[in-house]
């Protein structure tokens, strides 16, 4: 799927497999984008330093993480150039150049782009110093429009997760101690990984007029007043490959859900001798044609060195086809996620290929659903939560979903990181008890919020 | 279609309308690598300095335009990282670790990415500091294979220029004073805009072993030996977008090709009075519908401000329909091309539209056919030339492709580059008189090459 870069620090390189799976993913979401009028843009690689200082959340949240340019053109230049890091900057200040009435509102923009934030610890796809995501960002006349917008998008992410990649999320609102840096509210999904820990899938922002104001982006209204706009930005990034592999792999390798496969299926010919080459080779041809399949044709390779192959690549379903399949008339198929084995007659196969990708779909959604609902606990008092997660790490697993009352305040996002956790969201749906007394305050809080190891 | 971000020197920012021509444009290129069995990877944007000092003359002819990351993370840098000008370094590092074998071989990839290359005089789309391409690498075990590659793409790249863009180009030969910096021979395309000057548009290159040898990328032939692979690189880039622009745009605004416009006909509609309104949207409706044109229901904008704006962006086909087109049963449509008018019954507008954009596709690149032929012309001598070319700048127009025969050496491309030409290729099809003598050093030359004024 990818490797690091090794000789760029915390760069990866993405391999075909896992580049396939982003144009999947890409898809999905552009299609989704445009559905709800969002147009695509590109905006520079490189920002003035001095921009980030506009926004003081803004560029405190960022500086510690930002690569610098210095020298370009054989000179020095005069004011560095960071490599964006995220773009409400760049945004700001064109939005003030083309926003200049309610009628150019709602703007709603997105890119595909590559960002940079120098990371000390990396992981592949999960945490890398540079990633591939898209940023949307929209300005809109009135606060409620925004809201709007924000919730529709992480509505967006968490279809996306759920239905195509069966990821299931929590969509929640961030603690203020963790929302994004220069935003009044922060929206995120959160989802669950086999060894129980959290990873932020995307996040979609409320920016408030913080950013219109940082960057006068006034319009003038239906009333003909001037007012700043109103702003949204949402992310989402190759870390959903990272999601994907360790929501859904095994020992063997890769499992990808059939809507995010780039290949659906193979179908990999079996024979010893060579005048069984040319029957299988030919009933082979024509049923990998009529089912859209990837026919195997390789040679010097072992039938077994094939489904090893494939195995470890992800895809959904393998087929075999044997000669004693050719003159039985059937065809084996073999499910990447349970790795069953099937025997259907050749005359059934599509239909059945097609049953096999749509259940198993909705079985590793329902089996991941399972697993989060398994992994998830209620606990009364910051003992019970230290006592829950003290023994989690990446490695050893075990992680949990920690169902708590807390109240939002920096000081008790702080108290959790003591514990090397995280308040990961406070859930929109609130599927537990209601409300409750903080277990650190002991003042009232609406509903339990999610605290959790994390990515 | 975009704008200079001005504040960062060079870049641009590529607005809703251009990014969308941008799509069209990835996805006709990217469908044919695909079909041509190239998989996509991703590379990191940042390479170790000291990597691009591995092929010699390849440093050598990319440091000026090197942009320099020397802090991050709030630390200076042991090593310098550049931003990718290009990948070939990055690519022969990686094909190191991936090739081992002949069995690997040929090994076909391709990037969707940003490069960056620091530029003295920049021009929207033409020649900007930070741009959007393609590049493909691939590696083979024997030199006639990747030279095949590399005039596979060159055909490829001609084909979306020419059927997509309706932008004729001419397929030839970089000379060796202009071939890419490490490459053994460079190929081009080379279109012609309406001022007469030249743009490459696209580039394709053979690489010989010269990365393979630097990056020490061997494998084992399927004889036991050892040997460097033979590899290609090849790129096309967002300069598309201007080349698309310089070669149709008139007054009004962009003219796109049905082919390559993201929007190819809007349907305005025409009321005075309220009651005209209801009937003439509910028809206006229905035969959008039915033709997927988009309808602009835009309230608070007269049909003229309409007709304007759509005009602007280049849309290939505008119909209009009123309350008497309503009565009549009749629609109007509009070529932007020729501008001409066109009342047409409603019951065969689809048809008409199917074919009124057909033939524009068409017209657009036999107009720019004979424009490049109406503007080609042979010289037989230096002086000729250079009076031919003299008084030609992108503003006054007037450029010319100059026929001349002249030998491929440094000397000779060094006195063209004198009077402020170059030599764009040497043509693969010799559409002229075949041999001659260099009209400079007297020597016998196989055909004529093309020299002109270029973007």
């Amino acid at each position: 799927m990818a490797e690091p870069a090794e000789i760029v620090k915390g760069c990866m390189v993405i391999k075909p497999n896992g580049y396939a799976v982003w144009e999947v993913i890409q898809r999905e979401l552009d299609n989704r984008f445009k559905a709800t009028g969002h147009r695509n843009i590109y905006l520079p690689l490189l920002i003035p330093h001095s921009f980030l200082k506009k926004e003081a959340e803004h560029v405190e949240g960022f500086s510690p993480e930002l690569a610098l340019v210095t020298m370009a053109g054989g000179k020095e230049l005069e004011e560095p150039y960071v490599i964006r890091p995220t773009s409400e900057t760049i945004v700001g200040h064109f939005f003030s150049k083309w926003i200049q009435s309610y009628r150019d509102l709602p703007m709603l923009l997105n890119q595909w782009a590559n960002v940079m934030r120098w990371e000390l610890r990396t992981r592949m796809f999960l945490r890398t110093s540079e990633f591939l995501w898209q940023e949307g960002h929209t300005a809109h006349s009135n606060h409620a429009e925004a809201i709007e917008e924000v919730l529709r998008i992480l509505d967006l992410y968490a279809e996306v997760s759920e239905d195509i990649m069966a990821v299931p999320v929590i969509k929640g609102v961030k603690t203020q101690s963790e929302k994004f840096a220069g935003a009044l509210k922060s929206y995120s999904i959160e989802a669950m990984m086999q060894n129980g820990l959290a990873l932020q899938a995307g996040t979609s922002h409320d920016l408030g007029q913080n950013f219109g104001k940082a960057f006068n982006v006034q319009f003038q209204t239906n009333t003909g007043t001037l007012d700043y706009v109103w702003q949204t930005s949402w992310g989402a990034s190759t870390r959903l490959i990272g999601g994907l592999i360790m929501t859904h792999s095994d020992d063997k390798g890769l499992v990808l859900p059939p809507k995010v496969a780039p290949m659906k299926s193979v179908l990999v010919p079996i024979y010893r001798k060579e005048q069984e080459r040319a029957e299988v080779m030919e009933r082979a041809s024509k049923i990998a044609k009529d089912l859209g399949a990837h026919l195997d044709t390789r040679e010097g390779q072992t039938p077994g060195a094939k489904f090893f192959h494939w195995e470890r690549l992800g895809v959904p379903v393998v087929l075999e086809l044997g000669p004693r399949d050719v003159a039985s008339g059937n065809i084996v198929l073999k499910r990447r996620d349970t790795g069953v084995k099937e025997v259907v007659p050749q005359s059934e196969v599509a239909a059945k290929l097609a049953s096999s990708l749509e259940t198993m779909q909705l079985e590793l959604l329902q089996k991941a659903r399972q697993r989060m609902k398994d992994n998830t606990v209620v606990a009364n008092s910051f003992e019970e939560v230290e006592s829950i997660l003290r023994e989690v790490t990446a490695e050893k697993g075990g992680g949990k979903f920690v169902m708590t009352h807390m109240k939002d305040c920096p000081e008790n996002d702080a108290r959790i990181k003591e514990i090397k956790a995280t308040v990961r969201n406070i859930p929109l749906v609130d599927e537990y008890d209601g409300p409750g007394k903080c277990v650190l305050t002991g003042e009232p809080v609406e509903r339990r919020l999610v605290i959790a190891k994390a990515y």
